[in-house]
């Protein structure tokens, strides 16, 4: 289908694709837009199903949308009089931006050339036009490589002694263009078609088949973005920003994508045309600081432009725009990629200004990209000494090995380190890496938007512009001054900062600013799941409760509380003893140790809920490595040692070995564990309760709770139930006192969702540990999983998701569902919480408030992600899938 | 309450127990029984509930019973003419033989001693009642152990110089009287009360109080049997076998237990009381040989009972009678215990005489018990000299590790070797070691039914009456003629033929005889459930079909055609290459191996249903085992040896570490593997095709078809059918041939129960793999649970039942229901199998049956039992919970 720009608009977004809807919508705000029709998405898909075929009825309708161009600007394509040029760009319904063609100065031959002229009087407009559409068909329609264009033009320069474009003369892009044909000729065979309806279906089909050029696909992949929806194609008449020094191209975001001022930032170049701006061979203008002088008119056109936009879309915008011979052409408006950061201030700023409301402002931030906002920044008491200073790109510090190619960073992150991936440029070929890259160090200084938003999007941690980087692929380093850094050396990047340092510099995370502050305070009001944190140690607590705005701690890990190095040799002390009287004192050292773990963290809760997981890990965890072990034992066998130490030596190899388990995950831990040995059990509820006795007397308020970790069968959670209470009101009854206290079961083996309604007559609450509960629902071992076959999955679309990244609704989420129905079914006053990774993933934090789950809890610093994801769950079930009440 | 046995039936038994409930029926079939009432099981549950103590109002109402059974008698209790004694025997609901208290001749004292000389001028029968009621006494009332009143009557015999206790007269008999009080008054201070109202009292309540003794917990514990119900109490009034050589005990079975054979079976002693028959002092005579000649009125009386009780009861009776005076009296009848084969046997022999329908033949022997049947015989070709022969007491030949008490036996199991328990008698205390043994040796001659019945019940092979081994304990040996065996050495025992060997000597699986088939043949014409095998090679798959009768092939597994030792070095080096062309070689190396395997096959199965499940484990389970490897290694590193050998074990051992995994089970396996390696996906495909296409080219019909191992998407399952159906089309295209198969998917993780909807979109036929499934489902490790922690669940009653043998129906069952619906709604034709070792279970095969699935497939021994519980499973759905359709 085609239809013409004027009866386009948002609603039809998936068939008309981005571009084609918002010239429709600016169209009838009344904004000046070349005339033109689009090619729906329906068409695309048909070409690319009918063998990359263009129907003769599509051209045809194409043909008559020309002559309809050609009545509205009275002139003629390919026309000897006034010819007409027309612009072909594609346009999908989901933003891809760069990734497609897009051919400028469809029309051009000899003919139209001195036509042109002739018209313009212009010989060095019509050259400049005519060489530049030899390059683009040269790339799109011929697949040409870029490089030999490029060279072309370096030679051109050189030969003409100029360093810029624009001091080339008629007759220098007349040879230049010449010079195209040439390359074009030399490689193909063949030229240019001079009859500008074959130019069209060219460009219809380079457009086609773009969709599915390996960076399209490889950005859809990388964004889960579907393959077959197409793009749509929008063919308009050309405005030239080359026409002369009152003629220009820029784009500008109505606000700043970076940080979020409300102030517009962007850049134009004069006598320029297209994607010139990007391509980083001339220094651009700055729409703030020069527009309003170089073109008032212009400016004055865009500031009201930029408001309309603006309030219509009610978002920032980024704006593409031609000014010929002084007149400003709108050729694009789209939702500015911006950061986290900007995110979050222009959101709260809007609602400020009354253009959105607060609940609108809470729908607009993606909790996903908080993670930006919560990243890490360089340690300021680190007192490194920085290499060189870039420009931030993407906000965040991280460390890693360098790598100076896509292959490298993927066989870095193949042994689990960090990468940091160092390119000049962040061209697409450059950002192959992105994808196993932990951060980018860009030497040159011209990113693109597009550059810009995918690495913005992926959340990485990105310094641009330090043109003193120079990198040698020959001997794999990159200099910096009279430094020299080799691949798979550590270096840190700041990418707040724009810093660069050699080696591995301390990092630290955030905390979070007042707009964020703001927009948290409002979320907290909408939001009606609780949000707790994951947090095993004093400190983990305090920042959940006090960073991080978490209610209480819906995980506390007691195993955690014996990993610390001076603590572990207790608990292999323990795991170690066969002798009872040993064991018994090693238990009261480790109750001593979780007492005072108990007691700082119950002062810094203070009445905030806390829930105490019994150990949960199965006993070898606490081990030394059998294979270190085992090779110091043959070693000292062997030369004959026969000491006291050899002996211990033995027995605690033996003891390992005997803790071995072939599957671990599934085999002597949590509330089988401490079925076998009650002791472990009844001394952490000594601690527990002994812990808030101490806190009630010193005027503490408590409220703990024990939860009961890989309950199966009901009988497990009744007999450790009931353990718990004995031991509990025993420790009370011996301090004369009576706290209030809840027991629950873990819910994390599949078995334990299907007897919820027993489950549900011996638990006060239930908590869904997502993690376990996938490896089990799934039969996957994580540990082994990720790297052996998951990541294949994942890359070939097996899986469209990390199912312990977001939870899957269709097996663990219906075996959630199950557990909540049926558990309140029997419990009606029955609590529900979640536990595990999936507490801050928005998908998963949806999931839950639908459920009617009464808390989700996660990690410190992905609390305010949660309570932002359950905010907006909240406002997309009471307004529906938008979430917006309007 | 108490009721007069007159009142009593069978459909009270809950209340009345079995004793007393059979007795209430004898009486209604015209029967003589000894007047008496019962004390219903709900008394027995108040005294225990009460802290043991039997209310007033109970005794009075007991009281009231004694009257009655005065009245019918002409007898007075404790009366000093014409004496009533009463017995106060156990009896609960289910049979519990021998575990708790039986007490005969209550209303003894030295008036009614007296009373009785007076009254049958009988001294002897007098004291002899008195010696007996005071040994018992003691042993029941006072608790004293058996063995010291044991001792007064080994003294008393020398002392007399008589070997036998019916060579006493009745000056013995008054003096072990006399000895048996002095025992009781030196451990207990005290007497017993002359007042019979008191012996009474104290009767009831040892009864009661012996339903919680530690046999009875015990063996309830073993046959997880419920703790709460109680036993009920049955009083009657004494008749004597004692009362001169015209009167004897004994119990006949009506028709052998052990074989079967429609002949009554059974023993009686002349002159005797209760269990003295079990006591083994005295040589008892034949029923079949004896009794007509010597109480030819009673004999014919009990001829005429065992045919009117069996027609009232249409299954083998367990009768117990006493003869006073040349009449006959019945004290009990009930199902006798019988070996797997009697109960084959017996059932067919009776749908032939038309005592029962060939449903209630069908219905009558428990598949359980049909392990028995088919268990190991010696292999004839052994030629193994036997140490001795006994009789065999429980069928089945079986090796294994000497074990002289239940300790060493649990100490040589919980080491997961065979056990054979060797004890000079079968007491309850000898018992003690049955469920850890793998067989048992008795020593002694004369083993009660009670024992037999455990042991058999147990299905452990049994040898007994072994005369010439004599076993000391001091030495932990036993001794046969001149060869001496000590514990933890192997023997081998045939409870076939009762033979007993030194050593480990090879047995064979049992093929089934013509009782057997003839059951099996109507079990097939009541059952709607298919039943397959589950076989890996040509010879298992012969054994299923050929010998056990199953309808084709649930599940061959390729993985184990690879393990025989011959052929895994090639699938080693399949693994541990990373060269291209030597992998193809191997592969196709690997195929042709599979091919021969298959020919054998398709012509075993001769177009009878062949499931082929592609490669299910991980790799590493085909590689070395690590700890050897790795000294190796180390070994020769230390010695510095550089040869290519150590370059090769080297490698070796990188590549066995680099597919080493955290938890296997949930690892790089089942489809998983088949989609990152799709090379041995398409191997075996093409094995299956080309050997399926040779087998129709010769002929042969074929029905082959592809099971997907460890599903848990439906994007797995899509490509790797596509992957299949890719291959084989390929492969008959090849062969100028299309043959129809089927691809299904292997459902053994919860998310593809939890998917079935969506999978059956892409699969032909779903197999329920039960045993990944309940470890998935549970999240338990066979690997590791058993020994770890869920023996000790079992053990403790946590769980009722190891999931692993009986399908869980509230966890992986409800699974299994959600697949079947959800795969049916989404696909009506689906066809649905089972495969796993629930596949014999009848309980399991019941649930399947109601579900509606099509097939179960398991062991090829196992067929039968499945074959026969599948029937059962018809019927009951049929008719109800009995399964009769009367």
């Amino acid at each position: 289908m085609i239809i013409p720009i004027e009866q386009a608009s948002f609603d039809r977004v998936e068939e008309l694709g981005l571009k084609g809807a918002a010239l429709g919508d600016m169209f009838r705000l009344g904004l000046e837009i070349p005339p033109g029709f689009i090619i729906s998405t329906a068409e695309c898909r048909a070409f690319l199903d009918n063998g990359g075929k263009i129907s003769d009825e599509m051209m045809e309708k194409a043909l008559e949308g020309v002559a309809e161009i050609e009545g509205k600007t009275g002139r003629t394509y390919g026309g000897a009089e006034r010819p007409l040029l027309l612009s072909v760009r594609s346009g999908a319904a989901a933003s891809m931006p760069g990734m497609m063609e897009t051919m400028l100065d469809l029309g051009m031959n000899p003919q139209t050339v001195l036509a042109l002229i002739n018209e313009t009087g212009d010989a060095r407009f019509a050259y400049d036009c005519w060489q530049r559409f030899a390059r683009i068909y040269g790339r799109a329609v011929f697949g040409l490589d870029a490089r030999e264009f490029d060279e072309a033009i370096r030679a051109q320069f050189d030969r003409a002694g100029v360093q810029s474009p624009e001091r080339l003369s008629h007759e220098h892009l007349k040879r230049l263009g010449e010079r195209f044909l040439g390359i074009i000729k030399k490689n193909r065979g063949r030229g240019i078609p001079s009859d500008p309806r074959e130019q069209l279906r060219d460009a219809i089909e380079a457009v086609f088949l773009s969709w599915n050029s390996p960076q399209a696909k490889t950005y859809r992949n990388l964004r889960r973005m579907p393959h077959k929806n197409g793009t749509a194609v929008v063919v308009q008449a050309m405005r030239f920003g080359n026409l002369g020094p009152d003629s220009a191209v820029g784009s500008v975001f109505t606000r700043n994508p970076i940080y979020g001022d409300n102030k517009p930032s962007g850049n134009y170049l004069i006598m320029a045309q297209g994607e010139e701006i990007q391509e980083g061979r001339r220094t651009p203008r700055s729409v703030s600081d020069h527009l309003a002088e170089d073109f008032p008119q212009a400016a004055a056109r865009l500031r009201e432009a930029m408001a309309l936009l603006e309030k219509h879309y009610r978002t920032v915008q980024e704006i593409e725009f031609t000014i010929e011979r002084g007149k400003i052409y709108f050729l694009q408006t789209r939702d500015a990629e911006c950061t986290a950061t900007a995110m979050v201030k222009t959101a709260v700023d809007m609602a400020g200004e009354g253009l959105i409301t607060r609940e609108e402002a809470v729908l607009r931030v993606s909790p996903e990209s908080l993670g930006q906002l919560l990243f890490r920044y360089i340690d300021p008491e680190a007192q490194a000494r920085s290499l060189t200073r870039g420009r931030g790109g993407s906000p965040g510090a991280v460390y890693g090995l360098v790598a100076l190619d896509a292959a490298k960073a993927k066989q870095i992150k193949d042994s689990r380190r960090e990468v940091v991936l160092v390119r000049p440029d962040a061209r697409p070929e450059d950002l192959e890496g992105l994808a196993d890259a932990d951060g980018l160090l860009i030497a040159g200084g011209n990113m693109s938007g597009h550059a810009f938003g995918l690495i913005r999007r992926a959340g990485k941690p990105c310094v641009f512009s330090c043109p003193d980087i120079s990198i040698d692929l020959e001997s794999r380093t990159f200099t910096v001054g009279n430094t020299t850094v080799g691949e798979e050396k550590a270096i840190t990047i700041d990418g707040n900062t724009g810093r660069v340092y050699a080696g591995t510099v301390k990092t630290r995370e955030t905390t979070i600013g007042e707009e964020f502050s703001a927009l948290l305070s409002w979320a907290d009001e909408i939001k009606t799941l609780g949000v707790r944190g994951n947090a095993d140690t004093p400190e983990d607590v305090r920042r959940a409760v006090e960073d991080f705005g978490a209610e209480g701690i819906g995980l506390c890990r007691t195993e955690a509380m014996f990993m610390a190095a001076n603590r572990l040799p207790v608990m292999q002390a323990l795991v170690l003893t066969e002798e009872p009287s040993e064991q018994a004192e090693l238990l009261d050292r480790l109750k001593e140790i979780q007492k005072s773990d108990f007691a700082e963290i119950f002062k810094t809760l203070n009445g905030r809920p806390l829930i105490v997981r019994l150990l949960d890990p199965p006993l070898h965890e606490f081990m030394p490595d059998i294979d270190p072990l085992m090779s110091d034992v043959m070693e000292m066998r062997r030369n004959g040692v026969k000491t006291e130490a050899m002996k211990l030596k033995e027995a605690l190899l033996q003891r390992v070995m005997s803790n071995r388990e072939v599957n671990p995950m599934l085999g002597l831990r949590g509330c089988r564990l401490g079925i076998v040995r009650p002791e472990i059990i009844r001394m952490q509820v000594e601690a527990v309760f002994e812990s808030a006795c101490d806190a009630t007397a010193e005027g503490t308020p408590v409220w703990p709770s024990l939860l009961i970790p890989l309950v199966g069968h009901v009988n497990e959670l009744a007999l450790v139930r009931r353990m718990i209470d004995e031991t509990a009101s025993e420790t009370m009854k011996a301090r004369g006192m009576d706290i209030p206290y809840s027991v629950g079961a873990l819910i994390e083996v599949p078995r334990a969702a299907l007897t919820a309604a027993a489950l549900a007559e011996h638990a006060d609450f239930f908590s869904f540990g997502t993690n376990d509960l996938t490896q089990t629902t799934y039969g996957i071992s994580r540990d082994d999983a990720e790297h052996k076959f998951l990541g294949h999955y994942l890359v070939e679309r097996i899986m469209e998701y990390n199912p312990f990244h977001k939870l899957d609704p269709d097996g663990v989420g219906r075996l959630i569902g199950i557990a909540v129905a049926d558990g309140l079914r029997a419990k009606p006053k029955l609590f529900l919480g979640l536990s595990g990774e999936h507490g801050a993933d928005p998908s998963s934090v949806e999931f839950c408030h639908k459920l009617g789950i009464h808390y989700i809890s996660c990690a410190p610093h992905l609390v305010p992600v949660a309570r932002l994801a359950a905010a907006q769950a909240a406002l997309k079930l009471q307004f529906g899938k938008g979430g917006s009440p309007q």
